[in-house]
């Protein structure tokens, strides 16, 4: 297949050198080496994961054990840790001869991505000014995922299209941008956003826009053999969806406050995704002849109704409110897989494999500008005094803020995560468009073959199809036309 | 293929229409602005999610935000959670080409389903006379998702010959007669069920049967070439079969008792699943030439354990009484696919597309009376007096109850689900019987097509095979017969 | 198939007894009703899951259900499940022909084995001597789950060459050489062991090598055809890499002190993980040709970071040796897959087939090690002279101990268990040897088809596929050669 793939280059263009035996070694080794010193520098466990827990628990007065913060978040924090290894990796195995690189390089830059977030944002959000040092918890491990979702989002867009190599480079550069805006936004601008609507969602979906419109690929249509979805793939694909869907309220839920706040949360997110579901089922089937449905749709848009409730999940947006905001966002995201993305292909350049634009980029957006007009909505009657303190955090220098300011404050923050997904991706992406990264060429995109080993018999299976097709058509041929066949030959 | 199938018409009878274009829309939108305006006139948080909490704490006396029912349930949820979704819809993804409506419909009708129940249950269960508002919290999720089990398991009786929009008018009226049913048995009658032998799975199988038994289809034998599973269906389908199997622990012990109560009924219903295991396989394997193993039987009936706890789980049924109850349940279980099914489809006219007879019908109503018997046997000594009244609720009107009278009624409790099941699955399927419902031919049948926009490749899969089919038996003539050969042509 | 099944034993060699219809059944429900019997003797509920918690909650001032164990350990408990079933029957199936048996088997054994394990590990463990019962709660199902994974880890080492029934025997003996090897370690030794370096990983790699090793089959070539994964097998086999990999930090935190304990095991494990993926990533694109990866290496290599944790885990090995440790294991795990899989089978007649040698055997041995040095280097100033003694458990007649004689008990524990598996492997081996298992011919090894019932249409595939490779290299001639096609003939 190697001969194959070379001859491929001297028939289509000038061919690329997908060889990445040196580049992948090198990136995973010196940026572990180095995770391994900064971390020996930088990160501690907290007093709540320490041996010395015991005697916290005693100068604390903390009655129980099950009053360590590994109770209260462990549960969540397992449901993201599926969401973004199960639920990410699978959702992206949808296309017929990717699905290795779809879970396999999800699999990767999470794992690397994780580790530069436990240090981005720990020198950004809780660095000790007294030691110097990050003392780590379950809430950063949750954190930490969080912010591998952000360049996760933007592998989306990129899907079957860059190299294992810059994939890395994505991920550092998408974490470190993640780990400042989320600064600006949740410290400086001191904005509410637990599911990260704004800090994940919109800034990942932009941040992978821009990527993917700097690299666009005139001739991306040479590998349109590959560039769709089978029967089984499909289903796998099912598989990342539904983890997704079903752990979406821990998402949402899993870093809002003990209490009434991860428990409203949950409730919210899980009734908002119900109603996605039959919007997008409603317009999907509206939209094809026969009224069949479209995969693509249920697997996507039936999502973004928790896209949208990320960040007002934890308010008191009423049950009824997380059911308007699904019913819209299965609409408009059904409607941006029909309309917008082949739009924006044709007008911008704009290749996005998995619409993330419609999934993440849009709902993310709306999810922000929701969330300040719930904010700007809240009132003493019904969150009572307490409450209102309690989830939008006004104490320390906030503690004067109205909240028709808390409003104006969230949708600013909205801005700054488009921005930072903007132009971020724009830098980004010219720095992908190096030749030295090891990225396919137009005809090798959306192919398992270029960077994995793929099982012998599996390699014969495009001909094969070909083949069959071929024979088909023949046979069809022969039956309508003669009595002259090939087994009578 | 829309032509295939149109031709297919002409040959085998009158032409059905399966175009849904406008009545799935339709459906979905109406019944989903609806649930809007019911939520916004019926739904509020109850006390421990809203933004209230910190002051019920202070005004309970609630010492810790960890005795939040969150805490207790929220792991318990997300498990019955996966199963609703992954696991009864990755169950029914085992035919050869029906894996996208198996998983897709399921998604559909859980999610329509689920806002249907919490206002459903809510009416019955826990609406406010004061203030006629329905409070919901985790434990409603957690009932919601119980109450679409029941259409998710009738589903399992129709899989193949109804329509998505005939789904949702089964979900509709199924979530209805649920909740009708659930008051009965558990507050009129005041019966236990926590994991729902009775009220979920005796009242869904039946349910499903008799909606099946009404639309019988003597001509189903015309789609036989897709009733049956292929080598990767049947993986998928184990895919859904274990995460039943292994969260069912969670699903029997969800809602019941803090502390004990939950506790007892996971370790029975783990203990009465690995039972069932060993039985269904020795069964199954007895039944076949050379003792090959089944994987119909391995899929269901090693699940019909935990179905058939599902009432005496949280009881003090003693561990080895749950290794007996799963013990008799698989080799019950795996007669029914063995010998029941195929005797009630030749003699009853009852076409079961996946054993629900064998796995929740009769399951549950021995579950049942399962219930009832340990419930009569309850003695102070086993439970002590403060347990008795823990576990059967002897508490207000009920206090005096004897135990022999409690068992009495959890089995009068029993026969009530069957009957609702039964007249209510019989009304049902006369409703559906109307040709507006746009259900399938008899040979469109167990076929994706009919509904779901297809991968192209995957379209002309059927061909290949029988084609390659065809060329094996020519080529083995061949190899047989001669030294004439296609190749030497 | 039958028929060809016993046509190949005539061609091949002599012909082997498959048929397990008498054996599979008996040995099922022997076991089955003798684990009845034996819980009906012994097996009773704990004070936390019996119905007299309301009183023991008043005895013992236990303030709150929540204190109850259950709400510390079932999160977990379910997280472990997902492993044992999903994890490990998930990574099992990707052979291409084998992943029923992959799936199914796993299923069948540790259904039986958490079942034998509870009384085993009863009876070592927590035989009260005054009732002589056995009292089980929630952590005795985390325990009985983890001596089964003992045995699952010995079942990839035979992966396709025995048949269920030998299956059966070696739990029975694997889950009784645990019980005993654990009592030794974990009480007699007092070694701590929380996620189970030495007495799972450890033990069950060495037992399955020993028992592969008794078995060799010098003419295994014979079913070379079926010794490889397909595309979609190995998408299959990803689910079981995923979700042990995802919920790992739970598996060597499950039993782990409450509090710092559980908190810090888990941040751990996570840490190791991640570290894990990205050398096993580099090593596997460094080997070979154009940088391309091996599914292989990322299925299993990217686990042995976990396996070496699961002694040090729960101590304060420092986030930063968490990462080392998974970095060193990362790389020797995947050096394993590509040179010392191939060296033993070779030079030492070890035929290996999940290479647990390298996931196992060998990460299980240097995670001991590990946690014997860790041990050893523990100080009051680093865990509090409190931390020190609740990590290390030096209560009781251990309450003088030193850490460095902790240390070197801590080796001479992994030393034990790799004994056992050594000298416990050969003996069931040698049982194994006996001609009455119903064990696969040499050139039906890998091969579903022994022991399932197989869905029609899969049995012809084979042929297919060699049909069709050999049409395209046909194909391949005319096109090249001459004018001369199948279709002009």
């Amino acid at each position: 297949m190697g001969n194959c793939c070379e001859r491929a280059g001297n028939f289509f263009g000038p061919q690329k050198n997908t060889n990445v035996r040196v580049s992948l070694p090198a990136v995973c080794f010196v940026w572990q080496i180095a995770m391994i010193i900064l971390f020996g520098v930088f990160i501690r466990y907290d007093k709540e994961s320490d041996a010395h827990w015991p005697e916290t628990k005693r100068e604390e007065n903390i009655t129980s054990d099950v009053e360590n913060d590994f109770y209260f978040r462990y549960p969540s924090f397992q449901d993201v840790h599926v969401m973004i290894f199960v639920g990410f990796g699978y959702l992206m195995t949808f296309l017929k001869r990717y699905s290795y690189s779809g879970v396999g390089f999800n699999f990767l830059i999470a794992s690397f991505g994780l580790q530069w977030a436990l240090l981005m944002q720990g020198w950004f959000h809780s660095l000790d000014p007294a030691t110097g040092k990050i003392y780590i918890g379950v809430e950063s491990l949750i954190n930490a995922d969080f912010c591998c979702a952000g360049s996760l989002i933007a592998y989306g867009a990129l899907l079957g299209k860059v190299s294992p190599v810059q994939l890395m480079v994505v991920t550092l550069f998408g974490v470190t941008l993640f780990a400042v805006e989320e600064y600006i936004i949740l410290d400086l601008l001191h904005c509410r956003d637990a599911g990260g609507s704004m800090v994940i969602h919109c800034f990942g979906g932009y941040y992978g826009l821009a990527i993917s419109w700097v690299l666009y690929r005139p001739n991306l249509h040479q590998s349109k053999r590959l560039h769709g979805s089978i029967y089984h793939s499909d289903l796998f694909a099912m598989i990342g969806t539904l983890f997704l869907w079903m752990f979406w309220p821990s998402f949402n839920s899993a870093i809002t406050d003990h209490g009434d706040g991860q428990h409203r949360a949950a409730i919210n997110t899980y009734i908002a995704l119900a109603s996605s579901v039959l919007t997008s089922i409603a317009i999907s089937s509206m939209s094809q002849k026969r009224g069949k449905l479209d995969m693509v749709h249920i697997q996507n848009a039936s999502l973004a109704g928790a896209v949208a409730m990320g960040t007002a999940a934890e308010f008191m947006i009423t049950p009824y409110g997380s059911l308007i905001v699904g019913f819209c966002m299965g609409i408009i995201s059904t409607f941006g897989y029909l309309f917008v993305t082949p739009f924006l292909e044709k007008h911008f350049k704009l290749q996005d494999t998995c619409g993330v634009h419609n999934l993440h980029a849009v709902p993310g957006m709306l999810g922000g500008f929701i969330g300040a007009i719930v904010a700007a909505a809240a009132t003493e009657e019904v969150y009572s005094k307490e409450g209102l303190i309690n989830t939008f955090d006004l104490e320390g220098k906030f503690k004067d803020r109205d909240l028709g300011t808390q409003g104006g404050f969230q949708a600013a923050g909205t801005c700054v995560s488009i921005a930072f997904g903007l132009i971020g991706g724009a830098i980004v992406g010219f720095i992908l468009k190096f030749p030295i990264w090891g990225d396919p060429a137009d005809d090798n995109c959306f192919d398992d073959e270029t960077y994995w080993e793929l099982p012998e018999d599996e390699e014969t299976v495009p001909p094969v199809l070909e083949y069959n097709n071929h024979m088909i058509h023949k046979q069809q041929d022969i039956r309508s036309e003669s009595n002259f066949s090939v087994e009578q030959s």
